[in-house]
């Protein structure tokens, strides 16, 4: 409901010898699609990681539905689909420019301080996050 | 059961700023995985390539157990999970140098022709793989 | 003089363990650079593969004078040095959101049939992109 | 004279839409051919890392010769051209399974403390790299 949407062009350098986009560029726009969501919630991930966090992927999933090429423009569209302590999880939608479904896909991940340890994030990141995914 | 296994270690280009292996690498990984089982069940993707066909990835999970760094030793297990006429299911496990579980996942692919429709798989090919499977 | 530019964010993938973008990054950038100017110059890249041609690298050199990280601003300016039947030279210039200069660099191209042959751009592109040098 | 020669295979994800490697991966093979000498030296390139010290990439050039691959055997000689204090050169030649000289380039490193200020490294290390230079 609440996506955050930008769009891309696909690079040369994300196709593969099939002629269509290597299916791992699509974990690589999720990724870029969570980083501006938290960007647009206020607190950007550097700014996470910069507080002594990272936030690791603990699971990912894609259901590729249609090929993109070289120069296309495709839309990512992501929610903030749970938040709770040290567990973020989020979902996907990317579209080509006739706005059909390219691809879907959902990532968990697990929040851990600088030695890798699990942890939950600091109240104030949380309560932007729930605050983002109420509002929207 | 009939897992091929193969090792690679790590380079420091699929490392990321947060000083381990990049999430996206482990589908390059996986890929190699059934690349290295496609060899030995006697059909390598190059051939199938070859002889006018596309397997494509249709869906792919993964499970992240633990970070794996710059010049570790990884091992890949990739067992064949199901192959039907256009459908094949490829199961991994990701290993680091103790043989602790780093990571697991699964995808389901698609045969396509040159044009990118769906198609089964020339029975000789099916047959090979079928064959590799069971002997397994 | 005529350079064309264009500005993308850092991405997480891009990063290394060194904290900073991978150096082989930047020949994608590049690249994208290149994609860029062609559109703008009326002859986009995936028409000139269309066209049955492929320009491939035959030589890239990079100097790297300073560091960007992840979802820092960058600006690649790529100039097209020269044109000339099987010929093309490309010259680039990144910059961060300060307009530091962060790297430079050159690259040359052979143009190639649909068999990876040496062959000379049709007369039609030649003529499009010795306009847009000279416009420029 | 005394290069350090490693093999590998092609990845899939390594090629383009072009049916061959795409250019900027022969970056990620050198740096893994410097990884293999440095090795090879007794410095591993995460031993002068855990040192505090980062390896950093202030020049690279490449000249392509002939394409390669999915599933090419590929070897990667490399060799330490000079070391001084803060400055280290490779050099590098990739040969395909037929011994013919794919590609071949040139890397300039400079060496940094953990804050990315220029710095030499420490005598220990410049010591072993000097003997493998001289011994080779």
């Amino acid at each position: 409901m609440s996506a955050v949407a930008f769009t891309l062009r696909v690079r040369y350098a994300e196709t593969d010898a099939q002629g269509i986009v290597h299916h791992a560029n699509y974990l690589v726009w999720f990724e870029e699609g969570r980083s501006e969501l938290l960007r647009r919630a206020g607190c950007s991930y550097s700014n996470i990681e910069a507080a002594g966090f990272h936030v690791v992927v603990a699971e990912a999933e894609v259901r590729y539905r249609a090929p993109v090429r070289y120069e296309d423009d495709v839309t990512i569209e992501t929610q903030l689909l749970n938040v709770r302590g040290r567990l973020l999880v989020f979902g996907y939608r990317v579209m080509n420019a006739a706005g059909a479904l390219i691809a879907e896909g959902r990532t968990r991940h697990m929040v851990l301080d600088r030695e890798l340890r699990p942890v939950a994030l600091p109240t104030e990141i949380q309560a932007l996050l729930i605050a983002w995914k109420e509002e929207a």
